[in-house]
């Protein structure tokens, strides 16, 4: 091989030559993904070349080592949390889905049973709420933490929650903005790169994921759900930390609340031991799997039942109490729920027939929600906290005629709105069976890695 | 179905929307073509939804339908010229090759046999020459002509060239820039699009089409060149035009020369019956075909002995004299080949070792007329019309040791490139095989469709 030759295969492949190779199905190797996103980060690749590549990866997929190195890429686009290698940091992300508020009983469960727990989390857009968003309907409380200050509180405190900062991998957001608009959404490895990519920054050693499927879920179909989890699970382990997951079902909303301020109250009953069975059972097991990845449990199992001794002494409910003084929140809303700011108007929705409910179109559900006000169609749209509905029947549950379906809360001069909710869920979003209906599983599958370190624990 | 669900299918698609269905392998339809094309060329549409759409027809194909659909909206784009159902108004076009002059010899002869030909050309980038930059070497000679006088001088003298302007087709220019940094360059519909919505809006009722293939062409298989061909016909069938196709080989020069002086210099050598015997064949094939589907021959075989006739005769060198004076350009160089700008320098280039001519790099002979300064790297460069090269053998001719291979023409400061570009065409363009080497054949296939009206005629 000639000189000449040679060097050319040394240098730097121009974003041409790197579009070209994934178009064309090769793999990309550490060094071409992360100049791409670095130049595109800088501003030296433009939109159309990067929605290029975006749309040449939607259709020809990347493998488990390029998705780690665009994790990486993106990654190391911002800041990182370093908890210097304790154990205990274990953080939990879900993909999203309607009336998810697991993460408001879960984060002070874990927190009690010695998991540190650096929880940081999103705004809704869609059919899906919020954490951020939702935690927001607690008056005062500060949600938008600056970096140093909420590792510290994490640090002092074991338990912080705060919305994604700026500094967290920049490139993610910028990505996912032009992956909105050029239908490059998606994407296995594109999402694993932009979930794990801001995960990795928060520094938990440990990750357990909630990845939804169902009706009301992104990935609505439950192989697609399993290709994300496994994604999202080598990843991880490319990465060097513990992980595991649960494929959950998302065919109906979780819990009854759907909307900001009411999902802050079904999370409070919940911690209180009077919550919703299938909320509670979620984030138990999603706790349990926390405490066992912090080392603090010899398995998921062990961890599920001090989980569960942890919200039966009152120990999580003191921990959440805790965790929104410390961010300025008021904790009045604990005992008295109507502190909270909750429409006045509410309207029931009753049943039009006898039988079992069959099937729920759970999105649609949610999407109600965003409608009264209570999400964002747009991201400049503004949130409003007392609107959503409570969404009382379960697949598989036993109606009779004029039993109430759901109560739907809002403002006065949305009667108009209401009528047609009201109509879409009777006709439309609920079906009801003559015939008995099976329930479907809460929890579909679970998976599990161990770090290097936790397993010399072990 | 119920009024809302119609109602949303009448209406448009978003960008979004008509990018997804292209993702997932849809069809779409004409209006949805139409409306991204237009939104685009208004600026309503930006650059990055544009770059994901071409990457997904890159990848998804589109069948000949949305191609058409696709090459009408690109026309529409501009403005059209139309010569009113003449039948007589036939137009070639090339998809490229090294050395490739045969437009000046053709459409002479295809003007001297009563065909009306109104020719737009491209400029060169890359490793293929320009119709326009070799037309230019003649001093004088305006090649960008006003579209009107451009119709009026073909409606009058049946014969001119120019370049393309700029109301022909702005969408195609501004997507060609954006196919040309995304990586999205080399697809059939796209190129089928690009080429087509030009062509259509010259008017020329017929299309004769030179599809190359080989080493020096953009569709170096032959299968690809094929599918190009076919794709272009379908395009001209649907939109009512007669259409004639070769695949031609391109796995050496056309002829001889290849720089912009030298090109013309030949083509005139070629007019006067001097020429090198490819250029003529191929010239004539050509100029028959255009003469058969302009409804002046029964068959192309019988247009090929027209077009023969016009050559001996000398009726097609008289055409091209007038052409070129008609445009403001110097006749001199036909009788008097050293009146154009040609470099002093000239180094040959000896063959060394004895045996049979096996296989050219065709693309790389078209490379060292583009390094000498006779072609364009980028669209910004400055052509210099005096330089390029000779190639004097053929696939399948004998040699001998010291045998001239080429000429070089070049400045006197070139003299260390034209040594590099010397050791390139002896120890790599060109191998030499001890056995006895087929000739290739000049013209593998063709292939035809009569328009309606044309069909008529027969």
């Amino acid at each position: 091989m000639s000189q000449e030759v040679k060097s050319q295969q040394n240098s730097e492949l121009s974003p041409y030559e790197i579009i070209t190779l994934k178009r064309d199905g090769e793999k990309l190797t550490e060094q071409q993904i992360k100049t791409f996103i670095n130049d595109y980060s800088n501003g030296n690749i433009p939109d159309y070349q990067m929605s290029a590549l975006l749309m040449a990866i939607y259709l020809k997929g990347m493998d488990p080592e390029e998705t780690a190195a665009l994790t990486q890429a993106m990654l190391k686009s911002g800041k990182e949390l370093d908890f210097e290698g304790d154990l205990t940091s274990v953080d939990k992300h879900s993909t999203g889905g309607v009336g998810d508020k697991a993460s408001f009983v879960l984060a002070p469960i874990a927190s009690a049973c010695g998991v540190k727990v650096p929880m940081m989390a999103g705004r809704g857009l869609g059919h899906t709420g919020g954490t951020i968003d939702k935690v927001e309907s607690i008056p005062g409380f500060k949600a938008e933490l600056e970096l140093t200050d909420f590792f510290n509180m994490v640090q002092e405190h074991g338990l912080a929650l705060t919305g994604q900062t700026k500094e967290i991998a920049p490139a993610d957001k910028k990505i996912y903005a032009l992956r909105d608009v050029t239908a490059t959404v998606e994407s296995i490895p594109l999402i694993t790169a932009s979930i794990m990519s801001k995960k990795l920054a928060e520094g938990a050693l440990g990750i357990v994921m909630d990845v939804k499927t169902g009706s009301g879920a992104f990935m609505q179909k439950r192989e697609d759900a399993l290709a994300l989890a496994k994604s999202l699970q080598k990843t991880a382990e490319l990465a060097g930390r513990s992980f595991y997951y649960v494929i959950s079902d998302m065919s109906q909303p979780l819990g009854h609340a759907i909307g900001n301020s009411l999902e802050m109250i079904e999370s409070a009953e919940c911690l209180k031991g009077e919550g919703p069975q299938d909320l509670e059972e979620l984030s138990v097991h999603l706790a349990g799997a926390m405490i066992y990845l912090a080392g603090k449990a010899k398995s998921v199992e062990d961890g599920v039942d001090k989980a569960k001794a942890a919200l039966s002494s009152g120990k999580a409910l003191e921990e959440f109490r805790e965790m929104i003084k410390r961010q300025g929140g008021s904790v009045d809303f604990i005992d008295r729920p109507d502190s909270l700011a909750l429409a006045s108007e509410r309207t029931e929705v009753l049943a039009k027939q006898d039988g079992h409910i069959e099937r729920i179109n759970c999105k649609n559900l949610g999407l109600h929600c965003v409608k009264l006000g209570g999400g964002r169609r747009v991201q400049e749209d503004k949130i409003d906290h007392s609107v959503g509905l409570l969404f009382f029947k379960k697949i598989g549950q036993e109606v009779k005629m004029g039993d109430k379906i759901a109560t739907i809360y809002h403002r006065k001069e949305q009667s108009d709105l209401v009528k047609k909710i009201e109509r879409d869920i009777v006709e439309r979003d609920v079906q009801i069976s003559n015939q008995k209906v099976e329930a479907p599983p809460l929890i579909y599958e679970t998976g599990e890695s161990l770090s290097h370190k936790r397993k010399e624990l072990a």
